[in-house]
């Protein structure tokens, strides 16, 4: 089983103190829903796990799950340094429900590939599901060549999904089908979207990140995989500007959470400290962003 | 005198054998100058500086000043890891007859604030010329903070544009203008030009990227810096998918001479060695981006 | 209320199966203590706390806390990416019965001078404890400049000392102490003692790290301290070739966790994975380094 | 033919004005010989070869290959971030009289196993030449793995020779000699000689480093080289000290250029801006260092 389409990493909302707030996680959720996606990611990079405890990890999981109920599967991130952390972590996902888990290579110095493969090898055997390998160097400090995630994908039948982060990300998409030849393997392109359209085009199998508007995500994916690519062109061109501008360093996963905000999902767009408060040239510039969507490209139902 | 408006970085062409294509590299000129750009840069680093011999760094300023021949102002990136051939960079760009040095901190471990401030200030005494201030960390390996900024532009007037590539460049170019209060700088938005817009929202002065159409970028900043924009924005989010397709970490060059190649400009589209060979999947993906723009967007001057 | 002399950062014992081997912790806790250290830090980098889950925190620092029994001051530290994290931590240790904690820069893209010393004003007035500011740049990813520990150390009083890992750390030292005129602040050498004696040339206090011969540090710290400086050199010298030798990059963890073996202190000298097995001609050099010293050197207590 | 013993990185003398220094590259060259080196490395990291233009890369080499005058094979530095760069470096080298050049992996984003076993490739087929691979990671920017290393070492018999820099230097050069099983390869330590003993034990063939004194590298290597491992370990540890002390990131250069002047060899300790000038303390530490050498040694030859 490999997972394709549109999967949403879910924010993960606070209250203006700083707690998780559950009511608004659940609104995510429909949202994400409702607007048609494959799948939903909990505990992703963009959803601060790095700032979540682990009894709050649990919170979330127990609580995206029991939400989603069954409606559409949840991947669980569960990357950590250590590996039975993230056996661990693995454990409970599965035991929460999860249909998969994702892991990036472990943070330490000196890390070198036959490390990253005994890693994961030594997760497959502990843990029984399927596995997304996560690539995204700027996180985990590590690049994923090609050539070994061919290797691990054949090793590991259940790790044949790829969220891929390292730009290029259509070549890279590109040679990571060559390195899999002989089997299948299912690339999701990340950063925000900003790809999607290429990363389809070198054979990607869909999309997995947060934007806030998974509706055109959808729209672009749909096309694309039904063959209507220029359905898809033509719809994701007028999209990624907006796509672009909330992925900024440093600052997306805020303007992410008052976009959703704005749609009615979260209720305070709090990100946890350390955190950048989005300035008053930022609003506006998303303002004028967001009225050029509605008023000049037909999205009526963007909100104001 | 600061910077201001749209300045283009000018890639360096090469032939096939590898040698500097200086026809080409004229005629990349014209192109520019004829999109009307306030300015020119050369040696910059998507110019392949890293990759020239100190006699081939020579050839290019004077091929691209006497090309130039006063049309329009030039600068000419002078950074090295040491502070001599900075200055001896510097000077020889100020006899060809350039206009500014663009110059970012020295790249060395241990690299501090204090450090970097003397740099300025050394080669600032040293050659009496002005200076354009480049922050792009992935390059130099270091940050300047915007309050370091504004120290180096305090003490040296002649050092108050900044060539900003550290995102979110938008948000940055907010701070740096609170940073010189009491005096005006000029800020120049790079990465491409995929933020050209919000920077100018947050009070940058232009942009100063290699964008290979550079008549977008013209259209935008013209239109902005006359008060008009609605217009600039409207133009800005039709070409921006464009931007970002061109801006792609690690091939952003070869497609840039790519377009060159395909507007008439560049005979061969060839970059240096170590170098990425475009597949065919991201020829493909440009091909019906220039289609969508010429078709749909209504840009009768794009060339297939 | 500064802290100096010599701090030993305690390793986190494991069983073969990966746990927590408690009774391995106490008798290398006993050991530390009969050496002569100062005090105790638990959950530092080189605890391998980054592999530790939240719950395991809380029983090292039990385990640690109730075997002290206030035989020695104990530093938890309590870095986290997450401000609210940090605090918890924070004040879990300060529960426990922690003397301080200790804190390094939050890792965190864009990270800026701002954001630092924001992160420590929160936690100051948040938990009412001593606070080792830890300078670390590998493990932070964020280099703190001397100013920047001044101007904590002037708004924090309670965060004055400085575990000091930003080599060359006796030319840093030199600047802190520079940086912080008028107050006193406490700068502790770490990188395994490596420059301990050059450290406490320059004015350093004391030096904190988990070498496995603490007695060596004892014996250097003191002497010095007390203005035998010539013997305390005298002892350095013919030290730091094992102090060099344990501090190797990658695999210093487990060479320490085999010296405490061979000591009596630790039943299995595992670290947790990923980690690297010593091969056989590390463990040939140890053994030859532990010779040298106990035969023509006179130390007379180095185990075989 | 494989590199074997000790090899000296030449520091570049400057003038207190900032040219180059000449007779003072000539004495160190005569010091180095007398002192029974192997060969001699120029236009390396440490001789500040990233601060030297092209035309004074060609002075230098000159200088050098004419004052040796065959006394010594000369390993020459020719990496750069193109590979044309690197060839006509390279081929100047040979032109020189260079017996080898040596050459890191190009510094570039993306860079992988594919574009790195690549340059060496071309490098090789456009110039016949013995390489020596330089794994320096935090200059590169690249770690390259044992097997690349292998993998290399296989295609190019000539390219069989490996500056290692990249720790646990130990461990590493078991792996590297596990992965050229068949053929043979020299490891030769670098990291100004502080693991030089365990490299040796390792399997390492030498030591190539830029260390003020060595005399000392000469005795441990030849001792080691002869089968007499004690007498080598014995004077090892003694001299390791002085080694971690100049070693030391930021300064180190400009601490081996100090004791060179002390040595009668260098005229003006400088090094070219942005530098750090060694403080008062730095200078104390150094003095009582060598002192201990001198007086309780018995390294009767040290100078004060």
């Amino acid at each position: 089983m490999n997972f394709r389409g549109v999967y949403s990493v879910l924010p993960t909302p606070f209250c203006a103190s700083g707690s998780i707030d559950v009511p608004s996680l659940r609104r995510v959720i429909d949202l994400y829903l409702k607007a048609g996606v494959d799948g939903l990611t909990a505990l992703g990079v963009t959803s601060e796990v790095a700032r979540l405890q682990d009894a709050e990890r649990d919170r979330v999981l127990d609580a995206v799950l029991s939400h989603v109920n069954g409606r559409a599967p949840v991947v669980a991130g569960t990357s950590a340094e250590g590996l039975l952390n993230c056996i661990d972590y693995s454990r409970r996902a599965k035991s929460a429900g999860a249909s998969a888990v994702m892991v990036s290579p472990p943070r330490m110095p000196k890390l070198n590939s036959g490390a990253v493969l005994s890693h994961y090898l030594d997760l497959a055997s502990a843990v029984d599901t399927e596995i997304v390998i996560q690539d995204y160097p700027p996180v985990s400090g590590y690049t994923v060549e090609p050539a070994l995630l061919g290797h691990i994908a054949r090793e590991i039948p259940r790790a044949r999904t790829i969220k891929l982060e390292d730009p290029p990300t259509p070549l890279k998409t590109s040679r990571i089908i060559q390195a899999c030849e002989g089997f299948e393997v299912s690339v999701l392109g990340g950063l925000g979207g900003m790809y999607a359209l290429e990363d389809l085009i070198a054979g990607a199998s869909g999309v997995m990140t947060g934007f806030a508007y998974p509706e055109m995500l959808v729209e672009v994916v749909r096309a694309f995989r039904s063959g209507e690519v220029g359905t898809a062109a033509d719809a994701f061109y007028r999209y990624v500007p907006l796509m672009r501008f909330e992925f900024q360093q440093g600052i997306g996963i805020a303007l992410r959470k008052e976009i959703l905000r704005r749609r009615g999902a979260i209720t305070e767009p709090v990100t946890r400290s350390p955190s950048v408060q989005l300035d008053r040239s930022t609003m506006v510039a998303l303002d004028r962003l967001l009225d050029w969507l509605r008023a000049t490209q037909g999205v009526k139902w963007i909100s104001s």
